[in-house]
Order: C-alpha cells, then structure tokens, then sequence
C-alpha cells in the first residue's frame, strides 16, 4: 500500500477537517495514488445521516473535495517524497441515486484536464458495487502567499 | 425571529448532520425565510479548518447544501406550520477567495430558477462583510418511496 498523498503534504499544510493527517477530530480521508488514479475508502460514522438510511450529501461534497484535490496534487508532484500543495477553485457533486449508510464507501478519481495551472478532477463514489455521486473539483496550486495575502481560491484539502 | 424552517421538518426527517434538530453532534445550520429569501448565520469550529487562519471548504459545501435545500423547501410551503421536504440533486460552490476561521459567516440563499417540479436556489457565504463563497442547488421533493425504494436524487438537507 502506497503512503497515502495527504501524508505526503507539509506537517504545517495536514490540518485540514476533511483530510489533516494532523487534525484531532477530522474525517481523515486517504488518497492512494497509483501514478494514473486516486483510490479511496471511507465509512461514513452514523452521524454522517441525510435521512434515516442515507448518507449525508455534505459528507459526499467532503469526500469529492479532499480526494479530488489531493488527486490533483499527486499527479503534478514526483512519485515518492513531498506533494505540492492545492487548493479547491470549485466543486460540483450530481448525487445520482441516494448513497446507503453503512457500507463502505469507495472512490475513484482522475485528471479530466489541466487548464493552464489548474487541474480538473473528476472523482465518482460508489456503495454496493454502485456509482452513487459523481462530482468535479478544479485545483489550483495554493499561492505561496498563503496565510499572508488573500489567495485566489479557497484553502481546501 | 421566525421559527428555523429546519424546526418545521417532520420528527422523523429532522437527523441530517449538516441541519438536523435531532442529530446530536450536527451542525445544527438553521435557515430563517423572510418569504422571499433565506438567511442563515454560522460560526465554524476551529477544527473546521482547511489551511491554517481559513475555513474547510467541504463545510461550506455543507451550508450551501442544507440553506439551499431549506430555503428550497420554505419557498414551496404555506407561510406557517409544516414544511415539505426536500433533497438534492445536484450542488455547485465556486470558492471565490479564502473564508476567514473565525468570524461568523452570513448566508443568503434565493430561488432562481423552477425546472418543473425542481427548484434552483442560489447562495452566498460571506464573512466580514464580504462574499467568500456562492454556490447552486438543485433541489427536488423528497420522493414518497424515501426509505422504501431508491429515490432519483440524494436525501439531503
């Protein structure tokens, strides 16, 4: 098993809810990186409910986000050592068919295309053998004037 | 200040962790309709964090989902009394720059467009008196099979 990306991102840079190695109480989801996908498995916790028996869309934004963007990361960075840091410029999620509580779920994400600096990733998320949500995020590289000026994009996974 | 339109869901459909009055580790968002728009104001935790001194887009995400859907919701109920509950289908956040941790967050949501029987709200998170985030939902009546039979769109909000 790879390390996953966000263990590869700065220890100032893991503090992330949906992603932070370093956050306390966070999601900690996992990108595996196999040098042409994002792979990822994550157990909602049974907080995580919509309506009784259905995952939550929130956390289904979550995921796309977090595992899009460190997608994005992985694939603009070399295969072993440090991942450059990015940031979410915007996310979509179309929820396809409602998403069981319980189950594991499995997500899949690649590079769609790459628009100058940006990278757009698509990312789908699966229960049962199923597709339940697909979605789209556009990464950018965090600016380097992060925590000190306004970036242009949101501070995200 | 009128009663939460998330106070007027059922019992029964009042657990989702991003809105739900009877999810008891949730984000509570509480959505208030003027009859003509819906507010909202949230103040994240500290662990809602992305990078250091900025907000977790995946919680945004969160409060797009939950005030588009409730604002969705009250614009197609009678003034008082029960609301009728909706899902989503599809949501969309643009991160238009980084969200301050820290200061409470105002939201603002609106129906833009009817698309038979869905409802397209839009919505703006802004912080220290500036817009940080907008976003899109796509919300659809909770179908009547909800909890016996797959629905077409996510159980949301």
């Amino acid at each position: 098993m790879t390390l996953p990306v966000q263990h590869r991102y700065s220890e100032e840079l893991s503090q992330c809810y949906g992603c932070g190695a370093n956050n306390p109480v966070g999601l900690h989801i996992e990108t595996h990186w196999d040098g042409t996908q994002g792979l990822a498995r994550f157990t909602p916790r049974p907080e995580h409910i919509a309506l009784p028996g259905f995952v939550y869309g929130g956390l289904l934004a979550s995921l796309v986000d977090c595992h899009g963007v460190a997608t994005a990361a992985a694939s603009a960075s070399p295969a072993d050592g440090a991942v450059a840091r990015y940031v979410t410029a915007s996310l979509h999620v179309d929820f396809l068919r409602p998403t069981p509580l319980g189950p594991e779920l499995t997500l899949r994400a690649w590079v769609k295309e790459r628009r100058g600096r940006k990278i757009v990733v698509a990312v789908e998320i699966a229960a049962l053998g199923e597709v339940r949500a697909c979605g789209e995020v556009v990464a950018a590289p965090m600016p380097a004037t992060m925590g000190v000026e306004a970036p242009a994009a949101q501070p995200e996974s």
